[in-house]
Formats: C-alpha cells, structure tokens, sequence
C-alpha cells in the first residue's frame, strides 16, 4: 500500500480547505465520500459526468488541500475523506458544509 | 441612497459563498465585518494590505456571492456582512467558518 503525500493535520489551512470544496464536482465527491464512506477513484468517479483526468484532477486537489485521503493498493487507487482531522482542526466546518448542500431552493 | 444588484436570499449558491470565503483577504475583509458591523469600504480596506482597487474587486465578488451587501450613499460605499440571510439560507456555516479562521496551530 502506497500512501501519495498528504498535509500533515496541523497544516490543513482553512482557506485551501474551502476553496477545495467550491467547486461543485468536488463538493459532489466529498458528499459521496461522507455517505458511502472509503471508495476507489473509479466507484467514485461514477456519476459525476466527467472525464476520468478531470476527476483524478479533483482527487488530487481534495487530497493537498488536506480534504481526502488517497492510498494506491496496487492497481486500484482507493479514497477517503479525512472527516476525524478536519472535525479535529475546523469542530463543525464539514457538517456545515454537507448541510448546506442540501439546500436546494 | 442605491444598492448596488444583490443575488437574492433563495439565489445565493453554497459553492459560490464557499469561493469567496477561500481567498485570504476576502475571509479577512468577513471577519472584520463579523467583529465590527457596517463599515466604509475605505475602513474595511485599512490593513489589508492591498491596493484600493484590488480591495474593491474583492468586495464585488463577496456581493456577487451574496456574502455582503454593499450600498452607496452620496460619494461613500458601505459594506455589511449578510448574516442573517446566510444563517437562514445554511445554517452554521458563517460561524463555523469565522471559528475555524481563528485555528492557528
């Protein structure tokens, strides 16, 4: 199992953290990740209707921005959302976040 | 007095409050407001440390994002923090962002 380069806790910087979550195909996969919890880039990537470059581009935002975890295990690349460190750094930030999006009208 | 065009309470859109809260001087213009109430732009902009015209492109996009309201009386602008619509339209997130702001280690 390979672990790619994640910011330790105590560097997750807020300003990074929210503008990781602005875009709305990433704010898709982190409420995706939330709900169903560790997944491969491929499961998640499903239903986001875009290419699997763009979606690996957002992976790779996510994860430096402190956000996910990716961890490659052989030929499958698995992620997970870092909720214990972000609960830990930002107390409330994420379940704000996920409530607000489903706010609709 | 005029009011410059606002997004309504209904329009203002998560990622879009999200985006303009991920740029450093914009979170700092927010909180300053959050601690200080209604204020010129002239005061707002003191200490950021940025030219009057970039300042002014920030308060635009806090506007347009639906974060602040901004009117004009005679040859003085105001800006105020939406607070009450954005604790409406997503409950928690202004302050869970204002808290994590203060998260320095």
């Amino acid at each position: 199992m390979r672990l790619l380069p994640h910011p330790s806790k105590e560097d997750i910087q807020l300003t990074e953290v929210l503008r990781a979550l602005s875009d709305p195909v990433r704010l898709e996969i982190v409420i995706r990740l939330a709900t169903l919890g560790e997944m491969t880039c491929s499961a998640a990537g499903d239903h986001l209707g875009v290419h699997k470059s763009t979606a690996s581009h957002h992976y790779r935002a996510l994860r430096q921005a402190g956000v996910i975890v990716s961890k490659q295990e052989g030929r499958l690349k698995f992620i997970s959302l870092r909720r214990h460190d972000l609960d830990e750094r930002f107390p409330g930030l994420l379940d704000s976040v996920l409530s607000a999006s489903h706010v609709t009208t």
